[in-house]
């Protein structure tokens, strides 16, 4: 009973010390005026939350394809916001907590942060959180109702609250009616043309002539993600680095088109 | 123990005090004679319960868009009425408590009405009070019946009872069989001409002149409360107000048909 | 323990005492023919059950739409026939209780009125019994089942028993099964001719001429009880009340075809 | 503790005492020839489970429209073998308890007849006893599953067992791949022709004239029990009992067909 | 508690004691070269295991139309193994247990093989352990997943173990990925030609000329468990016992086909 | 408790020992270039996430037909690796544990992964893991999800993951959005020349001059697996070796083509 009452204490889900750092572990690169536009939006609704008196609570859902850098970027903006509280909600915390656990989990981080005057809290893969999976479908409802009542209900007068959630699949969200809870939303693109693509390959490391070169590969849009994956198997492989590079980034090309 | 004991003491669930404070927390817009109707006929069912001896209870459904301003006219009629028993039963209130204990909360609500001579209760949302989401279709039988049978049933001898309901999702509701229990269904409308949106416009703080451009920029139905978040999200821009919110309303437009 | 021998004693449930208080609140309105041979064809099953040897028990099911009637008339029937034991078990008495605790409450209804040398049972709603929801569809198979072997279990030797069930929705009993267990079914109709309506009117008030007037509005079948609620509505508003009426039904129409 | 002790004595369920007095209670009436080889297979069956080395255990069903006399007969046959262990096992007697307790008290009668040298089960209303409903469909898969073991299990070295089971449903139980539990199935058929509807209403009472002039009235297949209901009601009425038969029975008709 | 004590000691299930002796209780009758050929390939599944390194493990799947044979087969096989470890997992021996204690009574007998060198296992009628029914279909998938293992789980170093199931649905257990995990299937026929009825009748006690005489009523494949059935009917009625035999054979085909 | 605390002490699930053991217990055998391709590219990951930095953490899909050599492949190259942490999370361990059992079990392994600085885990035959079958479909989506999370889950700073899982339905897997958790995706093929065929024969103990002669029989792919237990059934059967191979090789072509 003491390991219990020690447990209780010490705050381990949701405890913000270096939440943070197991997120953007790669960095965030500013790959053009498309990802400014992004981040200008988000530190907008920042703003407003500060400001408005009429919308003291808004919630807001990045969505785009896997990879593409929902949590990195939600993570930013709450880090940036620098509001007094600060948590991210995500099912790598939640691994073995029961559906019930889960669901009062959550709320717990909304009641919390209604005690802070100003608060953002991210709430990271939505369909992960209420375990969704598409044969069936299904899902726990539970923590979806849970989610659809935090989504909308207005912290307390005076508190202020901005939810920044993330899902790569905004289409079974919409079918389940957990897009009215959204005031807006916003979607996280792929790297879509060549130019994008040589700055992602520059910042990764490549040299300019490299970056160059590279940018004449680009067919489709891929994620950060994924580049920074084909290059790390292209630098294990024997021969010209910029070569393996081309190869790798044709096998995956054809593995997923 | 002893903190339990003093949660049970106090009222947590369903206490009047201040439980009208979070509705209508941007007031009641007069936007013309269409909302005048709306009120009109709520007032009148309120006049029906007191004096009719035949009718001692009634059951009235408010449906609507998201947003439309259900919850918010309900409970301005219900605080209107001045009945001596007045409560909202939310989803905001019931987060974390299992289907059966929300069913037994909502259940106690009506019992309690029945000990006043006169009252008043709001059923807000139920689909979320269900539980309702689409996909399966999922729900809880056990609140739904237990909605059904206290929409219906008639107060002991000598008592009243007016209960308002709202919806969002009238269309389940009637796949549900639950339209039965309702003596009449009012229909909340959105803001749907140029001269209600300058109206509104006008009562959220544009001069008469940026009211009078902003009725130009109507094209389509939007609810009160999407105006106030397109108005706020525009005072957050840089540049002329009335251009902003001329562009984050069309934004809106393009996100939303 | 002390509390629960109490609660054992005192028949909560199923007691007689003013169970049929809340009954044909607006009492029964002889409207005509039609409801004379109703009346008539229940009185003969209390008969049969009373005086035939070969046929100790019947189950008899009345049928018709919400508001109709039902479980007016046959609260009606149970309390002429002036058996020694005479019972409604209705939705409104058992909300609270779960599946099983519903199934034995009634089972117990049963098991009571075998030890009455004459019986009547009245099970109201058979559908909210059974919690029945279209979507899905979902009910309580227990108390379905448990129902199927009552409505058709013979009492002990020298037992007699009439059960009277209600429904208003015919077609789901018989998509389960449950019709094989009447012996024969009783439809309630609405009011369906202007003579009908006429008399419900004047019954309800309505002077000579009033009612006279009325009847020219009928245009199609309405419940009493519909007609009770329009009656009602009519008398809050302003201005003549028979126009008030003409309006009140036929804002009701439109609102129903 | 000693209450239970009592009970567990008390072989409340299953109790071979007075068990046959609720079948057949309105006596077995011989309509015919087709009656009369019914009754010689069923005998035939107990004398081949007597005497047969091969085939120790027997399962047979009857099956025939509700009202149509199975549950009688096979109590007439059970009682008739005059084996040492005779019992059935009705859906009446196991109200109340749940699957499991449901399942383990077949279990029981089963288990217990291993231990005559001779006996015979009735299986009672086999789609009740599964607690089957059309709409789902639903049933108990564990009684299930333990009757189609049971039908099927060789009692140990030296006993016999028949085992007469009955269903209203043959086909569902086609479905649940029940049917190959059975050595033959019997088919008990309604009163099929004037000449068999004649004797009935004779046996039933009626004089010479009236059966004569009854079997007139008849135009489609009717169970006993039917008739006899007919009969029944056909009394309550004044005026003569021959024509308030022939109305009866016109409106059953109508009712059914 | 002692007598529970008592009840662990004693293995009441699986044990190998007389466990055989309820298998094939009307002996096996070889009834010409198809038969032979199938006993042959039973028994080199034996020798394989006995002998060769590479196979330490052999799942064998025995299917064919319930009556045909298979439990009496693979019992048969299993008791000439003359392993030092044979097991049946029978349904008959697991009822009144729930899912998941059959679930581990089974793991138990493989477990326990593992502990012999060389083992044979029965596992008789799959689609009955699995609860498997085909309206639904409904099925333990826990006792499935148990099974799909076992089937394939190599014993530790040293051991070895045959594994015989036996089922009359072989479509659903391709239909369940199931049939995967045998390395073999053995169709086990039906009595298919006249010459294989007239031996098996022979075998049944017929006289020659009988024999020859029912070989010439022949005309649909059906299993020897059916014929003995259809023998001792024939036994029961008065008359020539062929001509008796000849009629039950009729009557059996009518109804089957 | 005593037991219970030598239970938990001794790490029965998971441990290293002599888990390998049980994998490619027939050896693996190189049977040409396809193998080396495969090989290789297992070589590769290893080596990545050795070395790389920016993917510290890798999951790896192995799919293949059943019995194409997928355990044996993930085993030797978990083996290979020699990074200080390795386990295989197989089905075969997890028997007769319950659904929340096995997630945690799993989640353990993987938590304990992250102790090691290096670790490399074979979640082996996922959709057993899951307790998959196809008619339903079912699944447990408890551990369905806790996979979904650990395969993309980074490990702490400083710590690196390989993680090979295998599956022989890769498209429910893609149908279960699981597919996105891999990094990539590796097809381990069947035997599908006459050439490797020979090879694999040739290592299985034939003369040159019998493998040659056996290339000849080859018509369609099959695995590894499939030609052992066809070998070692051959060895039982009398006459020459290398005809009944052929023969046991028709057989097994004609029952799966
Ligand atoms: N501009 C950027 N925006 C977001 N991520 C970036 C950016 N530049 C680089 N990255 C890197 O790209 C990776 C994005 O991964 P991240 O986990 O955020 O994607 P995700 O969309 O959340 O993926 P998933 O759908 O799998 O959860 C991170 O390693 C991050 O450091
Ligand atoms: N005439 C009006 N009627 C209702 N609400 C109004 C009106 N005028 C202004 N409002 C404001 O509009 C908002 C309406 O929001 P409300 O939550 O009541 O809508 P709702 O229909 O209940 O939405 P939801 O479907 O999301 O529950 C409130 O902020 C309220 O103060
Ligand atoms: N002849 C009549 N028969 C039945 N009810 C009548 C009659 N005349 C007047 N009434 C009144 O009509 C109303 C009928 O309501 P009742 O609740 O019995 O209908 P119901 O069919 O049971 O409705 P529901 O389907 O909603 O349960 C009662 O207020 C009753 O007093
Ligand atoms: N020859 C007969 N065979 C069977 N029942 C007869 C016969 N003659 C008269 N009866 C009477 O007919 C009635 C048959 O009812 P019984 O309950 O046995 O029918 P059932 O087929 O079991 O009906 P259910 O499907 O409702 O269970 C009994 O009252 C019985 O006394
Ligand atoms: N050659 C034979 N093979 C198998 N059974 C035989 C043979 N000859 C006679 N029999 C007898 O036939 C009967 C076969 O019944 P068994 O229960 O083994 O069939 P089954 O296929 O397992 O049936 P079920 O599908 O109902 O389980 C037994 O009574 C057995 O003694
Ligand atoms: N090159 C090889 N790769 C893999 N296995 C090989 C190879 N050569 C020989 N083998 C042998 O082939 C067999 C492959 O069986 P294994 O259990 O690994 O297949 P699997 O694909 O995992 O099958 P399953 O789908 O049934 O789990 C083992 O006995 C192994 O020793
Ligand atoms: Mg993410
Ligand atoms: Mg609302
Ligand atoms: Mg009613
Ligand atoms: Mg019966
Ligand atoms: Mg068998
Ligand atoms: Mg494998």
């Amino acid at each position: 009973d003491f390991k219990r009452a020690i447990m209780e204490v010490t705050p381990s889900f949701g405890s913000t010390d270096n939440q943070f750092e197991s997120y953007a572990e790669n960095g965030i690169i500013n790959y053009g005026p498309v990802f400014d536009k992004l981040l200008q939006s988000g530190n907008a609704f920042v703003e407003q939350v500060k400001k408005s008196k009429r919308t003291p609570m808004m919630s807001v859902l990045l969505s785009g394809r896997p990879g593409c850098g929902k949590s990195s970027l939600a993570a930013t903006l709450a880090k940036s916001s620098e509001f007094p509280f600060t948590r991210i909600i995500s099912p790598n915390d939640l691994l073995g907590y029961n559906e019930s656990a889960k669901a009062s989990k959550i709320t717990k981080v909304f009641e919390d942060s209604y005690k802070s005057p100003m608060s953002c809290v991210v709430v990271d893969e939505i369909e992960r959180l209420i375990e969704y999976v598409p044969i069936g479908p299904r899902f726990s409802n539970l923590i979806l109702q849970t989610l659809a009542v935090l989504f909308k209900r207005t912290p307390p007068k005076g508190r202020k609250l901005l939810v920044i959630a993330t899902t790569s699949n905004p289409d079974i969200l919409k079918d389940m009616d957990l897009m009215d809870c959204f005031a807006t939303i916003l979607t996280v693109p792929s790297i879509s043309t060549a130019q994008e693509f040589q700055t992602v390959c520059f910042e990764l490391g490549f040299t300019q002539k490299e970056a160059a070169e590279a940018a004449t590969f680009f067919t489709a849009p891929i994620t950060i993600k994924q580049i920074i994956m084909i290059v790390e198997m292209a630098r294990q492989e024997e021969g010209t680095f910029i070569n393996n590079f081309k190869m790798c980034l044709e096998d995956f090309n054809i593995r997923n088109f």
